[in-house]
């Protein structure tokens, strides 16, 4: 099915560049990787490496918002929803073998390859994700300025856990990390905005 | 003089694997970027592309290392210290027109080229530089399991917040996290190891 192809090969090329960046990404791997016949990278991808590589990061960059997005949606509280975040992060990173990665990270520090649409695509990324996290901590009650530097923060330590994680081959440092983090954000929050202890035998919509 | 050239080719594989990575780092870059001719390669690195980007990675650690020894020894308190090792992280960041980074950072996101190591050399710059921060924090009265996990989101938010600006290429996410941090660092310390501000007129070398 020349569709499962296409979509095996855009799965294949994020992996790749997460774990070994653009400049370390080969056409001949992304071929092994996703067992597509060469003449299909063509077909499917006429603009060669950096067509493949604009679609495959668009493609992992979407999949992160959507996660985010929904972890925010579901959690009790942002501060909960970072720390859940955060391990879910720690979970991908050792099932895949210390290979997972922040879909923009390694485009940043290969400098883009050079591929201007991939600059542009990284900077909306972290304008989307950080302000996924203020938007969540203002209606928390975090005071606008405080709830910005907060979402920086968050996003900048999730960035460089990625990177310790997979540098110590040991998730235990993200692990720190989301409890410290999810006890700072609390901390800010005020007092009336924090998800209250309920009394034992109270149901979970019982307010009264 | 033959040692100049060494340290020439040194100092620029360095900036360039900051910039580019390990795979998007070519030899023939390095001899551009330092006017050494092509022949003092072989002759100060017999062992090619690896062996100076293991000299390079090391010399860039080192200098890391050296640079926040001084920082942390030099300021008030730990918590300012942060602050001044990121703002001025920040000012060399603008400084190199967005193209310096973490020297390890790079390798661990290409894989290190394969290199063990590299490898090995950046799970102990990550051991070091941790440590100077948590003995630091310890030192002003932060309590060990606190000192750890604060130590590990100051040097996962560098590591991040270096990503961030270099994509914005705009220091100010830098910026704002450096003030962020401190406040943390402050309130994790007992109230009797903060700095006490001085009376208007009170030298800084009078305790009475």
């Amino acid at each position: 099915m020349a569709n499962g192809t296409r979509e095996r090969m855009i799965a294949a090329t994020a992996r790749l560049l997460q774990h070994r960046g653009y400049h370390g990404t080969s056409l001949s791997e992304i071929l092994a990787e996703s067992g597509a016949p060469r003449g299909s990278l063509y077909f499917h991808f006429p603009g060669g490496k950096d067509e493949i590589a604009v679609v495959a990061t668009r493609t992992a960059i979407n999949e992160t918002t959507r996660y985010l997005h929904r972890t925010l949606a579901e959690a009790k509280s942002p501060a909960k929803a970072v720390r859940t975040f955060f391990e879910e992060a720690a979970e991908v990173m050792s099932e895949s073998g210390y290979t997972f990665g922040c879909p923009v990270a390694p485009m940043i520090l290969d400098a883009s390859g050079g591929v201007t649409e991939l600059e542009e695509m990284c900077r909306e990324a972290f304008d989307e994700w950080t302000g996924l996290f203020r938007q969540a901590f203002v209606e928390a009650g975090i005071p606008k300025k405080r709830a910005e530097a907060l979402s920086l923060l968050v996003e900048a330590a999730i960035e460089g856990l990625l990177l310790i994680a997979r540098s110590y081959r040991d998730v235990s440092p993200i692990l720190t990390v989301a409890k410290e983090m999810e006890a700072t954000i609390k901390a800010a929050m005020p007092e009336t905005a924090r998800p209250r202890k309920r009394a034992p035998g109270q149901s979970a919509t019982d307010h009264s």
